[in-house]
């Protein structure tokens, strides 16, 4: 596997691990989603993480593996187990790791006094617990929950303690330890990151095509993300000078922008469905929708988007003929004659959808989505999408080679879109 | 944090960890669902899970924490690593922690063999480097892509090397290594795995309810598992008599049943959308949606299923008002009156789909996502639900303390498929 087209700076040497904690995570019950989250917030200020670990809910083997990653590691990022219940023992084997007691600690009561009294809860005897620290730990506030961090020295590493609720994690990672972290490497270094999203070429072409990016500049490292079926360019700027490295990080973005084109359809990381979203606000346009493969998925997709009420008009997920034809006012005859899959067909339902909202444009899909239902002639990753205008309907015909279901209804969603989106920059 | 409402069986004593390689995952741009997909598996054999590691693509890294964990644990499941690229470095990190060379295994030659000649393809010279594993370990064979996995001990510790692709890895999982570590277990014992899926009720309330079945066999463990917004209970049972445990298992599955009832929606572990294809297809019925605050997630959701077109006809997402009243049929004036959240349109929204489709049932949402458009009287998290049947209209109003929008589409189109389940079971 390849994080990307250049490896990880090798000027960075301060070594890095991540360590989730909790019994839901040990026995799989839920996947960690943090530890890749933390890993890819420090990657952006230039850190590279060494090792993640993660153990259960056990004071014992928490603080073993606290012991082993103090003796390894500079900078560790911990998450869970700073609840009110018996079950949560971070604290606790911080301190046995440390060899001190937990003590009470005024600034974590006072981060939890502030929580219970701006919602007006009264504060329970089990959460009192939360106050209590591992004796010379600082304490990291919590602007958003009632579970305070600490940042506490264990061997030679400095161990950040965040609670495991992911939106808490995250404001804390934010405030109080990136800062912290950026302080201790101790330099004047500015951090950029760069998010190109583009649609259409497999992760490889992708990287071919930009290839060049990796000998440009030693500050700017140069990576590829695959989001299916995205792929996402990202550049990770790091040096002294914030100007050069601003006009730097510009020269290769200009330069992906040349050898990418109108594959790339966001530049901060917006997902497609944002981006069409500000097209058609922009455009005071509005948008319709005929959904029969995607079953659904681009109205789901586009209805994430808080206020896309204002654009988004209808779908009509027409997955049987009879609602094509009653819907969308699809002709019977050409249905019987050519199929429901067929360019002819995504025409009609993409005008049909078009007229029954009212709607400036109107975007449909049919295809084949598997496993099964695939002939010689419509393999199964068959879509034909339509898209009517208020001058002209297109339609096009395309085949992706994905086997499974989720992928095809996720890649033919992710064309439709990106159809529409050419179509309102004319590009 | 619980993992359930009874710990881990306290009889099993080896210990077991699972390490997962790759920059990818290492970096953050991939989370890493191996993991948990395999502390699952191994969890409902009767294995505990003591710990997870993720290291980079880095053949002195991967051998390091190999040793490390030879010195721990007595069997370990490793994912990433066997592609054909140089980046995969499994085989070699573990020659090199076993402290021998690799070699030509001619198993794994044939496998790779049997892979691209069933396909047609030529087999690259990069392929030819899969078929080196370390001397003295075993082949396992990958009936589903091309990287052979390997068993090898290393320290005292039974290593399972699994390609990182996630179809391949369960698939080898399944029946490259779980056999193999029932054998190692020793025992003629059988492992029992029940999932009884549950929607309703907060996971500390269906614990509460069920208290009991912790004590009632001991070769029978429960356990919960939270999977927004359904509650599994897990029963986990073990035993060397097969008929005394199937019929314990019998008895707390009973008792679980009277205990939750309705609530309870599968007992084998499928999704609600499948439950209702199934009672539909039973039927013979057709279904039709008008989605409003859902957005097109019901549909997406029962278009999931391979095979729905039998009884999946039509989902209207109406998002705008105009589209309620021209497409549904919904009144202007009880919209003017009432507002599109309220019971009486979601009564009309159900009719409407009903007719439009010609189908058995028609079920519908309008509610309020979130985060914006709440109101005093209509608070985010509040649903109106429709559901028209051949004989008559039933409405609901509820209400959810989910702040997030994707959660509260989720909990709307769970509840609507809910009810319509009730309704086609008559309970």
């Amino acid at each position: 596997m390849r994080a990307g087209i250049k490896k990880g700076a090798e000027d960075i040497n301060m070594i890095v691990e991540i360590l989730s904690t909790g019994d839901e995570l040990r026995s799989g019950s839920l996947i960690d989603s943090n530890s890749a989250y933390i890993a890819q917030k420090l990657e952006e200020i230039g850190l590279e993480i060494v090792r993640h670990s993660c153990v259960g809910d056990s004071e014992e083997n928490i603080s073993k593996i606290l012991l082993e990653i103090g003796e390894r590691a500079d900078i560790a990022v911990v998450t869970g187990g700073l609840g009110p219940t018996i079950d949560d023992l971070s604290a606790a084997a911080a301190a046995r790791a440390a060899n001190v007691s937990v003590e009470y600690n005024a600034l974590a009561m006072q981060s939890l006094e502030a929580f219970f009294n701006n919602r007006n809860y009264p504060m329970g005897p089990s959460s009192k617990k939360q106050a209590m620290l591992p004796s010379g730990s600082k304490c990291l506030m919590n602007p958003v929950g009632t579970a305070p961090g600490f940042l506490i020295k264990i061997g030679k590493c400095d161990f950040y303690f965040l609670p495991g609720v992911p939106f808490e994690m995250r404001r804390m990672l934010e405030e109080q330890v990136k800062p912290r972290i950026l302080k201790k490497m101790g330099n004047k270094e500015t951090c950029l990151v760069k998010t190109i999203s583009t649609f259409g070429l497999t992760e490889s072409a992708t990287g071919e095509k930009i290839e060049e990016t990796n000998d440009m500049f030693p500050e700017i490292r140069v990576g590829l993300r695959a989001k299916f079926p995205e792929i996402q360019v990202k550049l990770y700027g790091r040096g002294r000078h914030e100007e050069t490295l601003r006009q730097n990080m510009a020269v290769i973005e200009k330069y992906v922008r040349e050898k990418l084109g109108r594959k790339i359809f966001s530049l901060d990381g917006e997902p497609m469905e944002a981006v069409v979203g500000h097209l058609l606000r922009q455009k005071g346009a509005g948008l319709s929708l005929a959904e029969s493969c995607t079953g659904g998925l681009i109205a789901n997709r586009l209805t994430e988007i808080s206020g896309s009420s204002d654009y988004f008009l209808f779908s009509g997920v027409t997955y049987s003929n009879t609602a094509k034809v009653k819907v969308l006012g699809v002709s019977e005859s050409t249905l019987e004659k050519y199929g429901a899959v067929h360019e002819k067909i995504a025409a009609q339902m993409a005008v049909g959808a078009q007229k029954i909202a009212g709607a400036t444009y109107g975007l449909s899909t049919t295809g084949i989505a598997g496993p099964g239902g695939g002939t010689r002639e419509k393999p199964v990753g068959t879509v034909c999408i339509g898209l009517a205008t208020p001058e002209k309907v297109i339609t096009g015909k395309y085949h992706f080679p994905f086997g499974l279901r989720w992928m095809n209804k996720s890649v033919f969603a992710m064309k439709a879109l990106d159809l529409l989106r050419r179509e309102l920059l004319k590009i």
